[in-house]
């Protein structure tokens, strides 16, 4: 079969859409699933850059794509083959103790481990293990995303957007959010926020561009970032939106730097929470000389993915504009083309790409 | 009448018993309370250091006490002339927008006030601005505490315990907790946290008397802090006494400076939380590079004093051992000699004091 | 002044419009407001039945309203003459026990007594007893209701439809919902359930007129009781609307019947609650002998309006089309013919009535 | 093997130890346990009354046991050969949509299974479907229990008495509670209901010497009931014990007759919880027309066995005296004379019984 394979950070060329043998069951609890659809994740291009030095040279990337089952183990209760399946960049075998205590992304037999430690879904099949917990039935096609290309972004950023950044934000009807960072996780963000129907939704970001898709997604304002003011003047433009420049009552950090991150902690409220989305680098200053009374909440997540069944149920219904978040197709053997697309995002526009098998 | 005053940090003597004029009443909404007792707190001595710019030279100092009403205005509903009263170290008018959320610490006329921005406690009389809200009917002094002298802790060391280090670190039956600093609020907060039957409480401290009054108050372990080996060592004790060494689902700082919150982070397991009770003077590093996908809460708050009606129940029903956190008794009159105790704490074994009038 | 007086149920008539002396403070914590608008709420029809024995004949009626302070105690701090206000259907000190616990409803100084057992705003004037807790301030009319009829339904049904509803009905993203009655109450409670964004609300009533406005408020479905198949044709079609016919995550008790409870319990799933807004008059079956082991919640609850505030913030915001519940006009001169509309509600397609000074 | 056969209720003997095959491995995911320890349950009674149609002539009785693994299936990842384990009343595959809501007890393929629709753990040997999140790791023995009997009572009545009745009670630091029925689920809610520090336990029931057993156990205050007075009685003498007669803040009903299910709700404080365990057989009254406005919630609960993992390690810890709730041991060869012995519990003062393989 055909498999993108990442040949090391240092290799030229640094990514290969190679063959490779057909991927075989393990363990009665493993299914084999063919891909449909997959699509390229930030994350991915960590690894390209050698950020991730837990992924070796010659792993098959990716950790989302929707798919038909091939084949499934004896122990696989809930799939057989033919049954088409939502994959989830989370693998958890719901058993072990930081399962059971809801951490699923720190499962000691998964995680994510899906184009990373294990083979991914960037590939014509994959092997999913703990199938019965990692893969969902995939619903029918709503109305409004007719032709399915929606769905692939239930597999991370919907659920990453959704339970780092909403559910660990306490968003809740008639408060205040402000999101940094308007790429597709951060917009994910803002997609789920408002299934709890905040008033004041204010997106901050230094590319107009996806402030003005983030506007068409709902946000209620957007400030630009990065203009001749200086941080200052984002923080002074974005409190000025709220009562008496009081702050957001929830702050989603969606970008991973010290300097969106200090951002963070000059615009949450007193009594507000800074829920942290980014992947970070490095450690970051954080101002408890003068936070220490505010009575704030800082949290941080890796997804569990405990929250797709629903979001799933709300696709199905047509209540998740997932397709707004799709902006370019590409056959799967234009893959190594649709890197270089994502690769440079800000310049085609792209926020996730629909790659077909 | 007698007050303890504060002169200024660079006057000398910086703090003096004067005389004052006895407080009378400005609103209809506040009481004038006969102090019996009151103690000296850890913020006293920095409004002493000159730490609190907040509080002006000429202030009468002191944020905690019993005592018994003297006159109440005409709006007062709760309380009348001969209450025995416990005044919180907040005052809150419960009616703001910060006090219906429950930040009655952020009250927009009230928060932390007394022996601050309005005269306090250590003095013969004191007004209690919104005394319906402010101050709390005095139970009877149970078994274990016959003399009354525990009553005082509740004002304000056992609620921030309890609601900046308990209920923020989500202490649960079974759970693991890590207490940084056994100074008297975090031995309050380690009195608290057995309320939630925690399977493991590890105290972290320098002082080896403190470690003592721990265990004897409940604290399953000790590990002495600034031994030869290091924050490492302090570490590596601690997290040994978990499963696995997987580290604490509860870390609770008590103390405030850069390295303890430092110790924290090295503690946190995977999915914990680090509540925040310690009064911070600077920034502190925190290191997101490695706890981003750690899925944890990190929490501050300045006391609420909403759980205070509870504790009140509690105390009252023999069920809190506040009196093991007095160690000394003063009479008014020698309140500077209580200070000198208080400021040496270590030297003296001195947790919280009783100042009788 | 003018006022609706509640002459007794036996008397002839049982209201009439009559002069009253206007009312004056009598504690520094209370205001008088200068009522603007005010409307009718079924309650207010079950003290025209001899329901509420604890209403005596002579009480002036109503429970909502908006308007504008005309004098206020030394000790109300929140309001002074002039401001503009929204009046709370429950009145609370915010400081007994129970106002502590959020049980503002049953306020020791407090709870429902306006129009019950104190004078109430169908009137030009009405006393607000702790009117800092009591009062709120009124938002500039939004978009959608520029001329602000909509604000009234905020006095009561909608943090009734909220709170007793939706927020103890635990209504969240993508779960089900069914409401059984389509009267005020009820379509507030369709209306606030649509802040959690469920991906199911299915409405149940006789009256088809209420059914059609439901769908045009958000309703996904209507399911029409009372025809020839009784119960178990209404339970039938609206199970068969949810996944394999398992029931509803939660069911909304609008009515308050044993009828339409016993209802109740045929909908809710496996792990459901049956949240209970129907003032009931007589005892009903629980069938334990099934639910005992469905892990089902019930729960009952009168109005503690602690959401208010936040429902304000949602309609300035323009994010609640409260006027949409507002059917038909009066004078306050003609309130009592307001009264006979609204008693023939069904008939007149009447939902809230605004009516103006 | 031998094992504990269910003959029917109208057979001569209802049970009798018979011969029968050692139960095999039939899925990759199940393992075989070998029985060391088990007891007899209420429900188990229940069965032999005729009360549990769903239970056919022919199964092999029970649901509680410790055991040792014989063998386990390619798919089971947790357990192997020779493991010492915990059987959880409760069978779950984790993976379904009830599972996944935290609804094990209505797992699609599992739930209450053992001794009622597949064979049990009243035999030498028993077959444990979906092994991995059916069993836990039994630890070892700690001080205090240092026989290992009280680990049993971790298959079903402690987390029975935690999860139904104290978690869906919503027992709080402070609180006050009353369990109506001092049998082994009501004293299992006891003992666990103190984790979290109530202020007031009463316990209610008919039999002197359970009562006297309760209050060893931690109840602060025992009433009998069935004495001359009637319930008016006991409701006045329990209400009595609480703040103004105001009532129970959690009543935990652990019988399962309407008459309980009555008292319970005379007991209920507004704003309070009634948590039904008992098993009940007929519909009961639901007082409404008093209830409706108390702000009160009722829940009801089949164990989902979540909490067992976290009961297991306070055990471990010392922290629960599970072995003060076991009273006689018997050899597994005598099983059919324990039966009668639990039968006539009350006679022979029995609560659990400790049977050895």
């Amino acid at each position: 079969m055909k498999a993108l394979v990442y040949k090391g950070a240092s290799a030229s060329p640094v990514i290969a859409l190679e063959d490779r043998p057909q991927p075989t069951l393990q363990l009665p609890t493993d299914a084999i699933v063919k891909v449909l659809r997959t699509t390229i994740c930030g994350t991915d291009l960590h690894i390209l850059h050698g950020d991730v030095p837990t992924c070796p040279p010659g792993r098959v990337l990716g950790h989302e794509g929707v798919g038909e089952v091939f084949s499934a183990g004896d122990g696989v209760k809930r799939f057989k083959k033919g049954d088409k399946v939502l994959i989830s960049c989370i693998t958890s075998c719901a058993t072990c103790i930081p399962c059971r205590k809801g951490l699923s992304s720190h499962c000691k037999t998964g995680g994510w481990t899906l184009g990373h430690t294990n083979d991914g879904t960037q590939a014509e099949y994959v092997r999913i293990p703990h199938a019965d917990s990692s893969l969902h039935p995939a619903p029918k096609a709503p109305q409004g995303d007719e032709q399915g290309k929606g769905l692939v972004t239930l597999s991370d950023i919907l659920p990453t957007g959704l339970e780092c950044g909403v559910l660990n934000g306490k968003v809740q009807p008639g408060c205040t959010v402000a999101i940094v960072g308007a790429g597709p996780v951060g917009l994910a963000a803002l997609m789920t926020a408002q299934l709890y129907s905040p008033r004041l939704i204010v997106m901050i970001d230094r590319d107009e561009k996806r402030l003005e898709v983030a506007k068409k997604m709902g946000a209620t304002h957007a400030v630009i970032a990065g203009g001749g003011g200086g941080d200052d003047d984002v923080q002074t433009k974005a409190r000025a939106l709220t009562d008496d420049g009081e702050g957001f009552d929830t702050v989603i950090e969606a970008v991973g730097y010290p300097a969106t991150f200090e951002l963070c902690q000059d615009l949450v409220a007193v009594g507000g929470t800074i829920a942290n989305v980014g992947v970070h680098g490095s450690k970051v200053d954080l101002h408890l000389e003068k936070l220490w009374g505010h009575n704030i909440t800082i949290t941080t997540r890796l997804v569990d993915a405990a929250a797709t069944p629903m979001l799933l149920k709300l696709y199905e219904a047509g209540k998740l504009q997932t397709s707004s978040l799709v902006t370019h197709d590409f056959a799967f053997s234009d893959i190594v083309k649709a890197y270089d697309v994502f690769g440079k995002a800000a310049e085609h526009g792209a926020l996730k790409l629909n790659i077909e098998m």
